[in-house]
């Protein structure tokens, strides 16, 4: 593919543009967009009138650019999460209404935890959680029933990419572990709320392995924790159940 | 931006990657996504190289290409349509619960009815609609309803696109538009299935212009049409009020 001078391709350059935009910045100037994407001012103006022709990017009424719904329609249409979020809908409507709290479908992704699906509340407790948004595994009840119900390689590569951190916040690791594949759920108290306790069930595929995960935010303290996890194994096992008839 | 021998940039081919894949063709072999995206075999592997290692396209198990995980959360966690999204759930899962059939949010795009989000049922009337899928905007109830409440330069311009299919399938198109703004819906008999019937109600700005709209497909023949396009209503001005809300 071309390179431009500094020695990176036009798709090194598309990447960092998209990534440029998160859930707190969906609009940015052009000069912010350059900044952020670390490209001269004068070549994001070209690639910008190319990605807006295409409408990968649109600008809005102000001038500023924002993703374009081309993007959104191409990225979504036949997306591999699709398949899980219809499988996975009925079920967290059902979660959300009788738990009464924000309810979030996950996968484990390039060693973050990646929100796929998010169901709100009025009247919920915090959470940060936004669709597309990461989260980290070892301090989140969704990242670590994902590593709990992952194949061996997968634990073994994680814990080797994050030894230091991993040995500083989780010293009985494989006793953590063990436990969460015995109750079948894992739960850790909110690390940015601290007021709050994250409980998350396993999806599981045909071999007992993640495919994803189901959670709920609780108030912390609650003393309906034993039973909110029940509800989630429930509902986590008739998604896998529902998963399974499709494919 | 760098073009190939054939004129056409990095950006172009990339979009006719994309556009590849569709619902019905989640996963391609390499030369049959050669094919479609009408690149020569051997620059395909070289592009599918680069695109696999930014996650925006994968390999699965028997070596066909799917999107990345990595382009859907770069189309997602900004994308315009969250903030809509966010606003129409609560009232979408309403609907879906009390009508207790397929709901669907839409935008008009690019002279077509782009579905935003669905809520399916069980049991419901068949509903060809995907999520980031595409209707016709002459035979939905969604595309006249979103016509009918659109700035009038919106439909001048629609009409001078489409002046043929338009004057073919709509003879009395100024007494339809006028009907369904003074109604506040638009209904239709199924295009896909003629035993269905859309009924759609639009999500307004202040200047009383949609931004998007509600809809749900009923067994036709139903005499609770208008019950159904009342709750509609009543969703999408509650919509409507928690949009206005936020911005």
């Amino acid at each position: 593919m071309a390179n431009s001078p500094s020695g990176d391709s036009m798709l090194d350059r598309l990447v960092r543009i998209l990534d440029s935009f998160d859930a707190n910045n969906p609009s940015l100037s052009v000069s912010s967009l350059a900044h952020r994407a670390d490209i001269p001012k004068a070549t994001m103006y070209r690639l910008l009138d190319e990605l807006v022709s295409h409408d990968l990017l649109a600008r809005d009424n102000s001038g500023n650019v924002r993703l374009g719904l081309r993007l959104w329609e191409l990225a979504n249409r036949s997306a591999t999460t699709q398949d899980l979020r219809t499988a996975a809908m009925p079920f967290m409507e059902d979660i959300n209404q009788l738990i009464g709290q924000n309810t979030q479908l996950s996968v484990l992704h390039q060693d973050e935890v990646l929100i796929i699906e998010r169901l709100s509340r009025p009247g919920s407790v915090v959470n940060q959680a936004n669709v597309a948004g990461r989260m980290p595994v070892h301090r989140t009840s969704m990242g670590m029933a994902l590593l709990a119900f992952s194949r061996p390689e997968v634990i073994h590569g994680f814990l080797e990419r994050h030894r230091e951190l991993m040995a500083a916040t989780h010293p009985n690791f494989r006793a953590e572990m063990a436990e969460i594949r015995r109750n079948g759920f894992a739960s850790f108290d909110g690390f940015i709320d601290p007021e709050t306790t994250g409980a998350a069930a396993p999806i599981l595929d045909e071999s007992g392995y993640q495919i994803a995960v189901l959670s709920v935010v609780v108030p912390r303290e609650s003393d309906t924790l034993q039973s909110v996890a029940l509800a989630l194994r429930t509902a986590a096992r008739g998604i896998s159940r529902a998963l399974g008839a499709r494919s």
